[in-house]
């Protein structure tokens, strides 16, 4: 799940730093152009479709600028995934009110809304396809939005625990598993609706499996 | 979670049936061989690499051949592995010993083991990562492997609740998300290993969200 992710806000590793003044605000309006133009076009063309040089004409750039400082166009994808999804209130975590069970339904809620959103569902679906594929880049997705947004759920989770809401020997990395991947499996596999009755449905289950014995 | 499917046996429906004896023995040799051509073919290229004209050489026959009994290489490959999954011990649902956690550690801890085999465990990612991408290939493998495997599980967990194992309000449906989500999410997302631990860990805190209260 990657909704709410904490993300990386740095530009990217080999994006240009400290040059001529003029020189380092081109490279970043380049690099802007470029993350924006391959979210858009994934969502035009599907992952498949996706190509380096349809992202750099659309960037207006040529493709060697795109080389330059990516290796591949699921590494362009993650890197543009990461900053639109960078906005403040995916950092602040999964809210702490108290109520465990009215949190984790407002965040399965939000969440389900972000995927019904193609601008979020294109690049996502595009990502989770290529990570699927491919183990290297399943392995720079999991470090960059997977384990941030695991991260997240288990802090809640263990707040809970802390307030005597949730068995103390729970298996709170197992509990994130349950809350958080049948949601993915209906999204990805296409083998249900992301429903408030299902998201709400699943708290309520996984949660009765946690409570103190 | 496809494992232990009620496979289709019936050959592909476009396959030629009712013709000179002699025509029929040709083409079902012909079709076996674009079937068995196709899964050790994804095994070795993945599925972006498998082309129709890979499988049309590896199995001696023309192109044409295969173009005439499928639309696509995701249609060979899905019944590549049903048939190759219909063999009769995957057709007895989840055993029903009376012990309903020792029969679902049974499952998936066999699961787990197809899994760790590269002969089942490539044409399977091939298909996940097709039916991903694409709606139309998810919808077939979501009837032929996924609803069939679902359904073998509701059985199961129908007759606990029937035995007075789970609470009689349960939501069954969402329990066999639970109990196999967590599972393929592992595996196609690369987040963990489907060691015994977890299989076992996995229908235990499920398990334990059912029971009659």
């Amino acid at each position: 799940m990657v909704s709410r992710t904490p993300c990386i806000r740095t530009p990217h590793a080999r994006a240009p730093h400290a040059r001529a003044p003029d020189t380092a605000r081109r490279s970043e309006r380049a690099r802007r152009a470029i993350l924006a133009a391959s979210m858009r076009l994934v969502g035009e063309v599907g992952y498949t479709g996706l190509t380096i040089e349809a992202i750099a004409a659309r960037a207006g750039v040529g493709k060697q600028t795109i080389y330059r400082w990516w290796p591949s166009k699921a590494a362009v994808l993650l890197d543009a995934f990461t900053s639109a999804a960078a906005r403040p209130e995916r950092e602040q975590g999964v809210p702490d009110t108290g109520d465990l069970e009215a949190d984790l339904k407002r965040v399965l809620r939000d969440t389900a809304d972000e995927f019904a959103d193609p601008e979020f569902e294109a690049p996502y679906r595009a990502l989770a396809v290529a990570a699927a594929a491919d183990a290297e880049v399943s392995a720079r997705i999991r470090e960059r939005l997977l384990e941030p947004a695991r991260e997240r759920y288990l802090r809640r989770l263990r707040s809970a625990r802390d307030a005597g809401r949730i068995a103390p020997d729970a298996d709170l990395p197992l509990a994130v598993e349950l809350l958080t991947a049948p949601f993915q499996q209906r999204w990805l596999q296409r083998t249900g609706p992301l429903t408030p009755e299902f998201t709400d449905a699943l708290v309520e289950q996984v949660l009765r499996g946690l409570a103190p014995r």
